[in-house]
Order: structure tokens, then sequence, then C-alpha cells
């Protein structure tokens, strides 16, 4: 599905959070739902939500609210998430094994197909779905599998490096790891995950 | 340091990336920066950072830029982490246990004293500094060491039953791992990771 240009980043984030509360509905029974509803689950405004999903058409009725699957199939377009996206994992450490294992991929849109490590120790090892592959070579297997995704789970002082030939390669989105702020081409999306920046934005309220 | 109120949540969340950028610039030999370098690194405008810090006060002088460890020890002061925060891990499956390994937490404010599993093959097993204790015990342990933050890592559906034995025992701020939106009282801090999201935001702008 074609999206229209435009449309700020933030309303985009708030996709996922949308589509993660429908699927819930709908595991659950809800065949309608309504802004209010949504709303409510997710503490953010009914007027958001509606206004939100205006930037991407009518799915609902006024008075009659919407189709939970509609919906849900329509947001799976926008995202691009009603495919599977192939997935590698970089560094296969405490989290990148957690990362090689996790079973929330599939359903959602994505999978790992490839884990690569630089420590012998782990290469040939077996994680989740996948056996640890050598760094060397990371390139060839992204461009053999058409991998535009990566996750990086490397210590800090390596994760330039590595998105560096990742993005080389073809990656063009990261989900960085490593605590540090990658410098990154303008046509490549990084995202980050720091558990530590979420705990300091959370210190700062406790009394 | 008591901190003015109504700072609007979004500069809250900025803090710690300048934390994060400013500690690594001090291991970097930096004792001088300016909003333009901070920026720089950041991906944030000059002028956005310039307007975040003076909510708290004045950090640099016009021309001559931050003291990069005045500006670092006073961010850790309004975020509270200038102290360790005792937290606990419920859930010890491959998640729980990369984050009772992750040796990130120490240096920036926080210590995992406490895992919690369900699975008496799990219950006894050691991760990281930490055996991991029944989950019978977490109220009593929360109470008895103040632990005020805890880390989710246990399936979906037994997060919310979870997330409320934590805040009557006195847990106030959670960072959530499990794949659903907690229904948690408004003096409880919630921050949630979720990879899923994060990948289904870039999967938008991939073509």
């Amino acid at each position: 599905m074609a999206s229209p240009p435009g449309i700020p980043d933030i309303v985009i984030g708030r996709l996922p959070i949308y589509l993660r509360a429908l699927t819930q509905m709908l595991q659950q029974g809800h065949t309608i739902t309504s802004s209010h509803e949504l709303g409510q689950r997710l503490g953010i405004s009914s007027a958001q939500i509606r206004k939100d999903l205006s930037h991407f058409g009518e799915f609902g009725k006024q008075g009659t609210g919407y189709q939970v699957d509609h919906l849900l199939n329509q947001l799976k377009g926008i995202l691009q998430v009603d495919r599977e996206w192939p997935m590698v994992v970089v560094g296969a450490g405490d989290l990148g094994r957690a990362l090689a294992h996790y079973r929330g991929f599939v359903a959602r849109g994505f999978r790992v197909v490839g884990v690569f490590d630089t420590d012998p120790a782990k290469v040939g090892t077996v994680q989740g779905e996948n056996t640890v592959r050598d760094i060397d070579g990371l390139e060839d297997f992204i461009r053999q599998n058409g991998v535009r995704i990566a996750m990086l789970a490397v210590p800090a002082e390596a994760a330039q490096a590595v998105a560096d030939r990742l993005i080389v390669a073809g990656v063009r989105a990261i989900l960085n790891y490593a605590p540090i702020t990658l410098a990154t081409p303008a046509n490549v999306h990084v995202q980050y995950i720091d558990p530590v920046m979420h705990l300091q934005r959370m210190t700062y309220y406790l009394d």
C-alpha cells in the first residue's frame, strides 16, 4: 500500500502501538472497536487516534466504530508488515541470543535468518532457528538473502564499524542495542533500544 | 536535586540521550562541548538542546560552551541517577537472563539485586550476580530491599498480574518487555521495550 508523503514520524511511531492493541482485541474476540475504546486501552486520547488514522483514509464510520480486522489489515499494509522481512542479528552474546530465540517476531512480520559473531567459540553454535555464522560472511549473506534489516547486539566500541559494513551491503534499517549513537546516511533508518535510557527517564519522576 | 515542575515529558526523555553522549565525550577526553557539537553527534538541533537545558538553569556561558563534566553531573542529579537504584528482574528466560547479565547498568545508576521466576527448573540457578528466586518471595523482597524499579520479562499473558503484584509491594517504575500495554495507577511509571514496534516503525519507510 502506497502511503501519503509527509506524515509526521511521530504518527508513524504510534501505528505499531495501534496494531498491537488491535491484534490483542482480535485475539480476545472483539470484532468492532472505537477510537474511544482504543484510547482507553492505550492511554491516548480518542481525538489523537482519529487524527492519526485520518492521514491514511477513512477506516470507520461515524457512530459505528472500526471493524477490528479491517483496520488491522490496513495498518499492516501501511507499515508494510503484511509480509515477512528477513533480518540478521549481529552479536551472539546474551542479548543476541535472546533475540535469536525470541518467538514474537514471526507473527508480526519478521524472521531472524542469520546470526553473526566474531568469536570462534560462538560460531557454529545453534541459536533458535539459526547456527551462528562467522562475521566474515556478513556482506555476502546480506546480499544473497536480500536482507534490509539488522539488529545490532555488539559492544559499543564495535557498533559503528559493524553498522558501516551492514549499510554497504544493503541494510537500510538498524535496530541498535549498543549504547552509542550511530552515524549513518540519510537513507538508513536507525532505532535505538537502550534499557538504561528508559530507566533514567523514569527515575526523574521517583521521589 | 529538586526539579522545576511541569517540564514536558518529551524534554525529560531527551536528557538521558544527552547524558549518554556527554559520558562518551568525557571518555574520549573532551572537556568542553557546545550545543552545536552535541547536536551534530545526536542529530538534534542545537536550538533544541539549548531550550531543553534552559528548563533547568544555566549550564554554559554564551560563546564558551559547556564544561562536559559539570553538565554531566548536573544531568545525573536532575535524572536522579547520581545514586544506585536497586532493581528486580521478573522472568528468567532468555531475555531476563540477558538483563541479569547486562553489565551496562551499574555505571549508569542501576543494579539488578533480584531475579525471579515461577519455573522450579530456573529457581536456584545463577544469573550474573544473582541466584534466581521463586516468585513467591517477590513482595517480601521488594519491601525488604526498598526496590522501586522492576524489569518485566515474562510472557504477555502473565505481565499484568505480575505488574499488579509489583505495584502493591511498592514498585513505582516498570520497564516492560512483555508485548502488552499495562493498566497501572497514575503514580506508577511504565516504559515499554518491544523490538517489533521499533522494527515496524522502520519498515514503513523501506522501499
